[in-house]
């Protein structure tokens, strides 16, 4: 009982917009999957406003710098940001140079925006889980926009950055980046095509990605623009946020943005469903008496592994095959 | 029916010795997980005579040479060898220099020597499942040795190796690889270490290992030797047989060989359980109608991804409770 009054107490100061509250439901939900759940209970119907804009790039691409510039921009308009940042070089998750830090204090002074750092779990299914599960809770607080930072490497990344509503890929010049994104399949998920930096010859770099961008075609009729900024000096800051709210009525009009969030919905249901069978499955295996007696049998050549595997799993596939 | 045939046809070549349907079975127990279970319910009660050894070190210890001259020797003896190998840069694998070519055309030649590489499937889960399972089947078709080869890397290999009953771990000296080798927990798991291309200052090296060794105690009562091999010129490769029958002696009287092999039986089982299990539910979500029902709720906010998920797991979950 009381566990549940702590959640009641915890829930309604974080409706009351308490920051520290905000911050202990969100090490609740990525720590305590039971009680996350009451929470999500009561949370859950309070979400579905929230935008959400992945943001992604190589490390040194400047995507910190430019979602602290991005951040200010949508605070400009009088919007509220929730950052979650899973890139371990990041600023926002501690890797820190002295300039960023400088830059970041601009907004971590701003009690509208909140930021977060997911460590990567490694396995894709927790990453993408967790970092779900925390741009709910920002959603639930109320936040207009929730921007995802991931470094634009692997399939993990990429499952990730697949929960936004708008991708935006940031690119260098003469990082070789634009053929990175084309192995890594960054030029297929990207709704937003950004080269930052682009006072170093940016433009050749813009043509390979529009070049690229040609080979791409695309069911929701959506052609990313190839936008350029210098997020250092705030240039290109305002004509990203206008893009990512075209994009936004784009797919809100086409009704892409409420089938990609169906999908999402579908895919988490399930991977939770999955994720809990396989505690049971696993709590069940090391209960079970009759394995050793199994093992026996196996050792001593009466029974082979699948046969051994069978007798275990046939109670459990009944359930399926009712 | 036909197919039922097949596989009895299939088996009584096997166990006339026929390579080819040595070669066919492997083939099938890797890709054809139903076949594979009639397949081992014929198999399975002739295997357990084989004695296996894994043989790991980095690329470029020379492991495979060694492997080759090994089994040599082992046929010397007048014994049967089968090899896999898991290590992609490795000649068994087709990652071969001419050299590695010429050498091992000396094994590949002897019908009595039987060669297979497993792809790295990336997870450690299936990769030592399909190890396993290729060893069975050397196992039933009478070999007395088997080798398995691996690089000395990640977990995925570690859990690998774990399956053979004598583990050799291969060391080149000036390669860092005793630091390497206690980081990647190799110098728990090794029950002999080999410095090859001992030629090359060799003496060092073995001395760091037999220090590194002294930091380590064992349950089992066995002090791994450090032998020294120059294996190009089949140097140390008789007195590395011997070490691998002194430790094979070792283990048999002390019951450690029985304990190792019951832990592994009961660790496969629960493995094959396990995705099994997972293929049901996957099946089972993904022709489950309620599901599109849930989503819909979830995505109106009726319900949470968590409630939904519940909902799908209740009739899975009696099972285990019952």
């Amino acid at each position: 009982m009381r566990r549940e009054d702590d959640i009641q107490e915890l829930v309604s100061k974080f409706f009351e917009k308490d920051r520290m509250a905000l911050a202990k439901i969100i090490t609740i939900v990525e720590n305590e999957p039971g009680r996350a759940k009451e929470i999500f209970d009561i949370l859950y119907k309070n979400t579905g406003n929230a935008y959400i804009v992945g943001i992604t790039g190589s490390p040194g691409a400047g995507k910190s710098t430019l979602i602290c510039k991005l951040a200010q921009e949508m605070r400009n308009r009088g919007k509220t940001v929730g950052i979650i940042s899973i890139d371990p070089s990041s600023p926002f998750s501690g890797g820190a140079f002295l300039g960023d830090r400088v830059r970041m204090r601009e907004i971590t002074s701003d009690p509208e925006i909140f930021i977060r750092s997911v460590a990567s779990r490694g396995m894709s299914g927790g990453l993408s889980k967790a970092t779900y599960d925390i741009a709910t809770v920002f959603d639930a607080y109320g936040k207009d926009y929730i921007i995802i930072e991931t470094v634009g490497a692997g399939q993990a990344e990429v499952d990730v950055i697949k929960i936004a509503d708008t991708i935006v890929c940031v690119f260098m010049p003469g990082a070789g980046d634009s053929i990175q994104a084309q192995k890594a399949g960054i030029m297929e998920i990207g709704d937003i095509m950004v080269v930052n930096k682009a006072d170093l010859d940016g433009d050749k770099l813009a043509l390979q990605l529009e070049m690229a961008l040609d080979s791409y075609t695309r069911q929701t009729g959506w052609r990313p623009p190839v936008l350029s900024t210098i997020a250092t000096d705030g240039v290109g800051i305002s004509e990203l946020l206008e893009a990512i709210e075209e994009h936004r009525k784009h797919i809100e009009l086409s009704g892409v943005i409420e089938e990609r969030r169906r999908k999402h919905i579908e895919k988490k249901i399930k991977d939770i469903v999955e994720s809990l069978v396989q505690e049971y499955v696993y709590k069940y295996l090391n209960e079970d008496k009759e394995i050793e007696k199994l093992v026996d049998k196996v050792y001593s050549r009466e029974e082979n592994l699948y046969s051994a595997a069978s007798k275990l799993l046939k109670p459990i596939i009944k359930k399926f095959e009712e």
